[in-house]
């Protein structure tokens, strides 16, 4: 495992980490999330991934368990959580929902630290971007957050590039704690946005990037290539949202291309599916997300892979990838 | 109910809201405040206005205990307190009352707290302006008590468009928290600060509105056209101050040609005035004031009304109380 | 009693105020301390004068003691402290005596606060100017103290124009809390400071004065015309420098030419001069200083002499004194 | 002993100190630093150089113990400690070892407090310069003790001329605190830094200067002229670096010669190294270090060295090592 700045901070997160949307409290519990963490661990993951939204707030509970239970340093880790959507979802919910005002974020950080039972949060994100609140609101309450010690560096995530840059100049006019990361969907069928939206950002304002959806939900495992497959996300009530994409046939007919080209490189289509993000040096870390330590010891394996994307193996991803992808 | 951005700011409030001014320990005790409140609530109210002077400090007592009583989570509402006249009545009372002084401040918000039982209050007024302070003294105080936590946002009361202009530049130059809101008196006998002398604010600084006395005391109601009614707050002892202008005949006329108006949207007189208000978009949220549940019942079926406030009823309602406005 | 702001401060202090140098601990102790302090309160005064150096820390102490047994509310009060000697006397004493430097500063406030057993100061005073430092590291140190809530206004004492002025534009440039007062010494014998080197800071940046030494350590009293008298403060052994002074031939004989206008006005020699500072504009406050009752309450008595300060009188006490005055 | 300001501030530092580098911990215990610092103390000696590296947490722990024993009033000695190197070893020590990242310092202050019981450090360092994290996170990191009152001043040590300046104009730039020392390495063999680098840092920020290895490690005390004596601290196993240097024959020539200087003045070779570095008016303090009580009461006889080194002592001194000094 290498480790890579976050951006231009000197923070430095290992190369791949874990993620626990999706799959804690609905396909994992505390005890398999002890597993799979102490497993990342052990294989060099140093950054865990979280949101208030991620099951309605259970999964920074889990998660704050398994750290008391690992009982690792604190200094030793490095924790996120993101703020947006709220665990309001009935009765008054205006404020407390799809807001980064100020009146929600200065509650949410502390609702956070309360699950997780710690002092204080590495990274904390917007988890989208609020229309409906000025940047500068935002900005003041991500840098107070800092400067009140509860939190260490703050991002965004899925904000267009004129957005982040909007709130790190406004940081940098005031004297404010400024932006230090996005986190932004990323993979073989996602690219435009790191790839041509933010291109300035990097080298202007540093920008670091934490990518999520490696395997676009799965589409890129091939698993969805016959329907949608008993006990996969697919299935779970509230990821229908996404059941059609995963069924498109074009990508699924690629992603048999692709297993080709896997095959030649001795791994799995998953383990190719991270190692293209991985090579990405704007990259400082991919958020791999695992129902099954099976699974994230198979992902785990695309580290291997990395030095194996010669320019020509990149061109060949690219020209049965990049004309279906966003 | 609809939610309406304070000013620019984030902050979504209710269109209709409740205030305890005059009403609370004079009229309306504990139990009175818990119906209503939970009715207001029930009708997508989301926000309380109180002040520091209101009944001495026995307003924000009354309603800190409805906050405990209802048990509603801290985040689904939002209240308010106003500082400027204090609460020495005798004895020394130089620098604790008529005054925006740090010393006072400081202090005020302290007692504030204490008296409602929160860790914070959602919104903070100068009551009044204060031309012996600076306008940087206020700021800074009114600023620190945001970056300590026990404010989350800002704003003023009865201010003029200059001294408000000065406090959002001053605070924009030393990089504090900036005023969001003014609370004006605005109805149909009152409209020239609002709709002249604040016009370039809405847009240069965002400016949002906590409108008071929709229906001027009562005189909106109809009430005072035959002299003062026994209970009405003109009798109260420290609201003799405007049994004058309760009783203006040219006023009391205007009203008995709005009735006119009211009887054919199908309406009372106070739900035409309310709906007046709320028709303009540079208002935020109008506050009501209730003496009884059934008023404040009577007072939120204004939100019917706004939509039959045509341009023709408009012009007649102008042509009817315009003359008489100051 | 009137008030005056303390310079542009929105602080109103009484026009005269008590101060405790010289005489708690060696000439006041507790009993008489509260006797005094109740009476001046009586009177209409409600600044307290205090410094760490005062008796080493006993005045405040004293004073803590005064506070607690009369109960006052805290906001009906304005005390304050002044650091600059420091307390230490033998053994290791630099970086805390004669300084101030940060080290010293935000040690020394905590100590006050103790001493005097307040939550927070309302003025707290450079008590002399430290050409050792940097005013900049002084101007953040004091500032720190008002951002922390230990102190509410920041000032300076015997610090020259050039020196005030610095403070101020560092403080402006910087965005941190300004100096609002100084306190320097003022009476018929000192005038140049506060009428010319001064002259312009009142209206730059809103200077406030609360002066001491109204009656140039009792030479304006008439009493040294004959010598020390047994019991006057010129006999303790701290005071042994001013004992020349007290005996300057021709400023005892101005005291007699002196005594003449105070019978002509009905007062005596003492009201006379205190009068005098209390009629110039630029101060917000004379601070007196006495060693018994009897004679706070004739100081008090200046109140009334200063309307008989007509153009005429002011004349003849300045062709009587200016000349010997520095 | 005389004492000096440290660069431009306001805090005084007497001209020789006393470090635990190297000492405690391995040659030092308890009992031995208890009666070491209580002779420096004796001696006039108010500052006591520590880093949180030293044996790992332990040269902390050791002296934080001493200040409780000889239970010296707080305001009267000045500690330090440094940040960078962190005390893992082991395990997983990315961004816990060689970093000044954000996460780590405000971490590490935490411990070092705790290790030295102490409620504030007066002087905290940057150990070394971490290319890998950008000056304004760290500038911002160490500014935040301060205002956090964890810590009084800041500084860097072996840090480039152009980041300390870079440090300052940051802080200058956001009105942060600045940084007011550095902490180089300055003897007769090692001159450029102090002399040619820093050159005009000494004007345009007030650098103030704590040096450290004013014996080259003992090469100027002579005593490796014949070889690395037993016992010695170039036996320790962590010193082994040192051993190649401290035989160069070049400059155990020199010191040979210097010895000649040395007894025409009456002094020990080590007293002749400190007092040059002593003489130097940019230096705010001479760091010694000693394992023995012996020895430090030898170096302190260097005070009486200095004003031997006239001119033309001076140029005799240079024309021996200049040619050998880095």
């Amino acid at each position: 495992m290498q480790y890579r700045r976050l951006g231009r901070s000197g923070l430095q997160v290992s190369e791949l980490s874990l993620g626990s949307w999706v799959t804690y409290h609905n396909q994992v519990d505390t005890g398999a999330a002890v597993e799979m963490m102490a497993a990342a661990r052990d294989a060099g993951i140093n950054f865990f991934d979280n949101a208030e939204v991620y099951a309605l707030g259970k999964s920074e509970e889990i998660m704050g368990q398994v750290f008391r239970q690992l009982g690792w340093a604190r200094h030793t880790y490095i924790v996120s959580t993101k703020f947006y959507w709220g665990l309001a979802r009935e009765g008054v919910t205006v404020n407390f929902q799809n807001t980064l005002n100020r009146k929600y974020l200065m509650q949410a950080i502390d609702g956070s630290l309360k699950r997780m039972q710690l002092d204080f949060i590495d990274l904390v994100y917007c988890h989208r971007p609020d229309p409906h609140t000025p940047i500068e609101e935002t900005v003041r309450a991500m840098s107070d957050m800092i400067t009140q010690g509860k939190a260490l560096y703050w991002g965004t995530s899925e904000w267009s590039a004129a957005d982040i840059r909007a709130a790190y100049e406004i940081a940098e006019h005031h004297h404010l704690h400024k932006p230090v990361m996005e986190q932004p969907q990323y993979h073989l069928f996602h690219r435009q946005r790191v790839e041509q939206e933010y291109a300035r950002l990097y080298e202007d304002m540093g920008l670091g990037l934490t990518t999520w959806s490696p395997l676009a939900s799965g589409l890129l495992t091939g698993k969805y290539r016959n329907g949608i497959p008993e006990g996969s996300r697919a299935t779970l009530d509230n990821m229908s949202w996404m059941r059609e994409q995963l069924q498109d046939k074009a990508k699924n007919e690629a992603v048999t291309k692709l297993e080709a080209i896997a095959k030649e490189l001795g791994c799995s289509l998953a383990q190719l599916a991270i190692a293209w993000i991985n090579r990405n040096p704007r990259v400082s870390t991919v958020i791999l997300g695992a129902s099954r330590l099976s699974q994230l010891q198979d992902n785990l394996g695309a580290l291997a892979v990395t030095s194996k994307l010669t320019p020509e193996v990149l061109q060949r991803i690219d020209d049965i990838t990049k004309p279906l992808a966003d």
